[in-house]
C-alpha cells in the first residue's frame, strides 16, 4: 500500500503551474524575531495533489497561504504525515546549492510509504525544491555563506474519517529563513558555552522500539517525545539524549544522531555512533556524510593536528560513555542533523550524574570543526562535490 | 508541560458564541454512499481557540468548513494530535444521550497533554459536545434507535516550525452519520458471517512499547500502523491483531479491545482482556465498560442460559489462545470499541494457523450478545443508569 499503482500518474518534478504572489512578504533581518519564530515562509510554496485514483497531478507553484484541510482529515486524527529538513545554500560564488538531496528524497519516499501514504521517484524531489528556489531564491536568499530551511512534507488530506489506508494526499515544500545557531551563539548577550548539555531520557520513556518506525521521519516520531524534550529544556538542557532497553543503548539525541570519539577499552581512536541495523534511529544524511567523510579523509592520516580514527557504527550504552568519561578516554562528542549541523557536546546529565564528553583538557579536540568545515566548503561551492546539487536558472 | 498555568483561562463549556449556518447540508441516508464515505458531517462544528499565553478562548459554534491551517503547523509535521471517539444515541424516548462523556473527556485531557498540547477540565467536553447536538440533533438524529459519530479533536494549530511544544492549540468537535455496522450485516448482499477475522501481527511491526504512548488516544498511533492493517484487510480480514513481546501477548486488535471467555487451564470459567498496567493498550471506554458489568451482573448468577464468570484484566498469549482453541476451551470472543461496539470474533490467523475462537459448536455463545443488549438498553434509554448523559434543551 502507498506505493504508486499501475496506470496513475507518477510524480514528475519538470512541469508546473505557476501562479505568482502580487503581494511579496517581508524578508525578515537575520536573528529579528520573524526569523526566530521559525513561521515566516517565503513568497511561494510548492503543492502537488494524489489521489489513489488519478496518481499526482501537475505540481503547482502558489503564493505562500494556510491549507484548507477538512476537519475529518487524516494528517489531524490519524498522523498520515511524514517529512524532511533541508537546507539551501547560497555559495561564495553566488550560486544556490542543496547537499545530498537525493537522500532525502529517497528517505521521504520511504516515511511516506511508511504513512500508507503514496510513493514516489526520489528524484522528483529535488526538483520541486529547486523550482521554488529558482523563483524565491533570489529575494530570500540573497547573501553567500547563508542558507534557507526546506520543509518537504506528505500529508493525508482527504476528507475520509474512517481508520484506512489514506486515499487523497498532498505533498508541499515551503522554505523558510532558519536562525544560524552558530552564529547565534556569537551573540554577546548569550552564555558562552563549549557545548551542548544534554539529558539522558528516563526509563520510563522511550522514543522509538525494535518492530516500530524510530528510522523512518514521521510526525508520529514528534509530538509524543516533545513532552521528555521539554522536561529537559525545563531544566536547562538543550535536547533529549534518547536511551533505549535495559542497558540503557544511547540511540539519537533530539532531532539530530550522537556521535563520540574516544580511545576504547584497547586503547584504539574511534568515532562511534548508534547502527541502523534494528531501526531505532533516524538515518541522518548528515550523519552518513560523517562517517562517509571520516572513512575518505581521517581513517589513515593526519589531518592537521588530528590524528587518524576508525568509524564505527555500534550499540554504545550510557554505561560505556560514562566510564570512558571517568577514565580520562573521551576525546570529543558531537551531534550532526539539519538544524543543528554539527555541534560539540559538552556533557550528558543521566539520573543525575553528570557525564564530562568534551575531552580530557576540557576542549573539543577539533574533529566535529574539521569535519563541519569539509561539508560548509561543499554546502556553500568552497569545494566541488558531487553532494552538492547547483540549482541553475533563478529567477533574477 | 501542557497543563492550565495560572491566570490563563481554562476551558469553559457554558459559553458559546454561536454563528449558525444558512446553508443547510443534506443529510445522507442510511447506508448511502455519502454515509459510507465516513466523511459528511452535520451543520455545525465546535471549535475552541488555545493560546499558551491566555489560555482557552470561548468555544464557538459555527458552519461546519474546512480549517485554515499554516503550512508550518505542528500537527502537520509533529503530530500534536490527539481525540476521543464518541457515539450520541436518539433513544426511543426521545431523546438524546452521550454514553460515559465523562470518562471520554478525562482520557482526552490525558491524551492532550501526552502530546504537550493543553489540557481542560475533563467535564467540560460533555458540555461542548451537547450544544453541538442541541443545535443539530433534531434534523441529523432524528430517529430513534440510531446514533451520530462524534470526534472531539486537539491539534497544534500554531505556525511555529521549531521542534518545540504547540504555543497554539485548536480543539475542535465534528458529528458524522456513521454506517451502523451491525444493520449492515444484515444486509442480504453481505457475506453471512459469525464473527470477525482477526489477522494477527507480526514479530517485527508493533504498535506500541512500555515507555510509549499506546494507552493514550494519539494520532501516532495510527498513522504507523495503517500499514499493517491495509495489508491484514488485503488478506481478507476485518482488523489486525496486536501481539508484542517475544512471549507474542495479544494486545488489543486494531481499533478495538480484545475480550475471550474460556474455561481457563483449571476449568474455570473466565472473561480475559489484557491488562492497562504496562500502558500497551488504550483503556476503552467501552472496554472499562464491559468489564463492570460482567462483574455486577455475571459474576455470581446465571443470566438466562449464560452461566456466572469472572472477569479478569491478565496478560494473555497467542499460543493460549491456540491451546484453548485446540482443547475445546473457548466459550466466545469479541471485541470492544465506540466504532464497531460490541463484535464478536470467529478467527484469529497467526502465522498462518487458523485458530477458531468461537464456542465449541461454532457459533458465539451468547455472551457478547447479551452485554451489547444491555449497553445498547442504556445507550438509548430503556434502562435508566447513570451511565447515559442526557442532552436536554435541544433547538426544536
Amino acid at each position: 500500500m502507498g506505493s504508486v499503482a499501475p496506470n496513475v500518474a507518477e510524480l514528475d518534478g519538470s512541469k508546473f503551474n505557476i501562479t505568482r504572489s502580487t503581494n511579496l512578504r517581508d524578508v525578515p533581518l537575520p536573528g529579528s524575531p520573524e526569523e526566530l519564530s521559525h513561521s515566516h515562509c517565503t513568497d511561494h510554496m510548492v503543492t502537488v495533489k494524489w489521489t489513489a485514483a488519478n496518481g499526482w497531478e501537475t505540481p503547482e507553484v502558489k503564493p505562500y497561504q494556510n491549507l484548507s484541510i477538512p476537519p475529518t482529515a487524516s494528517v489531524l486524527h490519524y498522523a498520515t504525515e511524514c517529512f524532511e529538513g533541508m537546507k539551501v545554500y547560497r555559495g561564495y560564488d553566488g550560486k544556490l546549492r542543496l547537499f545530498r538531496p537525493d537522500c532525502n528524497g529517497e528517505r521521504l519516499n520511504s516515511s511516506s510509504q511508511r504513512s500508507s501514504l503514496p510513493g514516489f521517484k526520489y528524484d522528483e524531489v529535488k526538483k520541486l525544491v529547486a523550482k521554488l528556489l529558482q523563483i524565491d531564491g533570489p529575494r530570500w536568499l540573497p547573501n553567500p555563506g547563508s542558507f534557507l530551511y526546506i520543509r518537504p512534507t506528505v500529508i493525508g488530506n482527504g476528507p475520509h474519517l474512517g481508520v484506512q489506508v489514506p486515499k487523497e494526499a498532498l505533498l508541499f515544500i515551503i522554505a523558510v529563513p532558519w536562525p544560524d545557531f552558530t552564529k547565534m551563539k556569537k551573540d554577546p548577550e548569550a552564555e558562552p558555552r563549549k557545548g551542548l548539555r544534554l539529558y539522558a531520557s528516563s526509563p520510563d520513556t522511550i522514543r522509538a522500539w525494535p518492530g516500530g518506525f524510530g528510522y523512518a521521519k514521521l510526525g508520529a516520531n514528534y509530538g509524543p517525545s516533545l513532552q521528555a524534550h521539554g522536561k529537559a529544556q525545563a531544566l536547562g538542557f538543550d535536547q533529549i539524549l534518547w536511551l533505549f532497553g535495559p542497558d540503557r543503548q544511547v540511540t539519537e539525541a533530539g532531532a539530530s544522531n550522537f556521535f563520540i570519539i574516544w580511545h576504547n577499552t584497547e586503547g584504539k581512536l574511534e568515532l562511534v555512533t548508534a547502527p541502523l541495523e534494528n531501526q531505532l534511529i533516524l538515518p541522518g544524511v548528515t550523519r552518513r556524510s560523517v562517517l562517509e567523510l571520516v572513512r575518505e579523509r581521517l581513517s589513515q592520516n593526519f589531518v592537521g593536528k588530528l590524528a587518524p580514527l576508525e568509524a564505527v557504527e555500534r550499540t554504545l550504552t550510557i554505561d560505556d560513555i560514562e566510564k570512558a568519561s571517568k577514565e580520562g578516554r573521551i576525546v570529543e562528542s558531537f551531534v550532526s542533523g539539519t538544524a543543528y549541523f554539527i555541534t560539540p557536546v559538552a556533557m550528558i546529565q543521566n539520573e543525575n550524574t553528570d557525564i564530562n564528553t568534551l575531552g580530557a583538557n576540557g576542549e573539543p579536540a577539533g574533529y566535529a570543526a574539521q569535519i563541519k568545515s569539509w561539508l560548509e566548503a561543499i554546502m556553500f561551492g568552497k569545494e566541488e562535490h558531487d553532494w552538492a546539487y547547483t540549482i541553475d536558472n533563478e529567477e533574477k
